[in-house]
């Protein structure tokens, strides 16, 4: 399948290797190619320069947003959180029709709180939005056209690519999903499967994006308490 | 152990009717307990009265609230998350140096929201405090000297003191402690054993609660899906 993996940060990163790995024609969308393959530095999240990791991916083409997202049939957003909405908007045209797989939790870094959260990595972002609203949504409501899945959110990118990475390898570990188009979570489904996924949970229509999205503060504690790989399983 | 629980709603009452049969002292405590007794309709979340329900429990005490925090050494506290700073706050004096187990999702329900997501059980409820703040930490805050541990809000608390009637029967999932007083969650982790608990993951201080809390939504999607009783495991 052609799929065009938006953002060429860590998470975006790991789907593309994984997609080319699979044997999908996959093409990486930055905002300016020529500046994303110029950095010599880490980026904010302590990736390595793109170039250096395309050297050790060969074969895998950078694209503007807009011409990778024009040549896929499906598009997974890895752009940040924060900018999702404006970045993709800008892309009404190139998405139409399209199933768009959005992992993004809306993180607002160094947040000026009362009770700031002390973590190994800083204090906790906050999230918007949060309870009443997703980034799911806005992202489907700011582009009617496209059918948005929600999924991979509840997972560090690198174990979402690869389930069996987590516990005693079998891989038994849940994925969620949601969205409001069923032939598009039958995609994304047969995409998890394709990662090596068994168990993927559809949680119904876009409004559980935001319990996904409110697991980040969960997922976290959970990650501070053991180190290391993990996933949740649904047992019932 | 002598052990409070406060509120007599269908989690109270869970947990009451467990700790007298595993042969714990409890007394359930009530805002006035003439009128709690002299109810003959289902409460609001359609529990049968309270005094039906102590007719097929005998031998557990029902005092005030100040009565029964006074006598306990451990308090469960199932007062809604919406009442529960101010009911506590005026128990200061009976609960200071205790452990106090909260396991209160603060939701309001009704709420006014431009995007309302529509559940089989009426409007999703929104969550005060989220985020950047938890009721644990709110708790903790008003009652300096109680020893607070958020517990049990990730499941039903019917399935809280029944781990086991969860899965193949092995209980073999996960139950979620925070709490800034070591001892304080030992206790609470030796009374999940007694409920029959084997997986009990400490999130470490009580900043971890925002987590907890907030994974109601998420924990209210899964149900939606699902239906009937389940629990999460940690894949280590």
């Amino acid at each position: 399948m052609k799929i065009a993996v938006l953002g060429t940060g860590g998470g975006g990163r790991a789907h593309a290797a994984k997609l080319h790995e699979l044997g999908h024609q996959v093409t990486v969308g930055t905002r300016d190619p020529e500046a994303t393959l110029a950095r010599t530095e880490p980026d904010m999240m302590g990736n390595p320069p793109y170039r250096q990791w395309l050297a050790d991916h060969p074969g895998i083409p950078l694209a503007t947003f807009a011409d990778a997202a024009a040549a896929a049939e499906l598009v997974i957003n890895g752009i940040d959180g924060h900018n999702a909405v404006r970045a993709l908007t800008a892309l009404a045209d190139q998405l139409a029709g399209k199933v768009l797989v959005d992992y993004a939790v809306p993180f607002i870094y160094n947040p000026d709180t009362e009770h700031p959260w002390p973590t190994p990595w800083g204090v906790m972002p906050r999230l918007d939005p949060v309870d009443i609203d997703s980034l799911g949504e806005q992202i489907q409501r700011a582009l009617p056209d496209v059918k948005v899945v929600k999924a991979f959110v509840t997972q560090e990118q690198d174990t979402v690519v690869s389930p069996r990475a987590v516990g005693d390898g079998d891989g038994d570990h849940t994925m969620f999903i949601a969205g409001n188009d069923a032939d598009a979570k039958q995609a994304v489904t047969q995409l998890l499967k394709n990662y090596g996924w068994s168990d993927i949970l559809d949680l119904g229509d876009l409004h559980a994006a935001r319990g996904m999205e409110m697991y980040a503060h969960m997922h976290s504690a959970i990650g501070f308490a053991l180190g290391g790989h993990f996933g949740i399983k649904v047992i019932r």
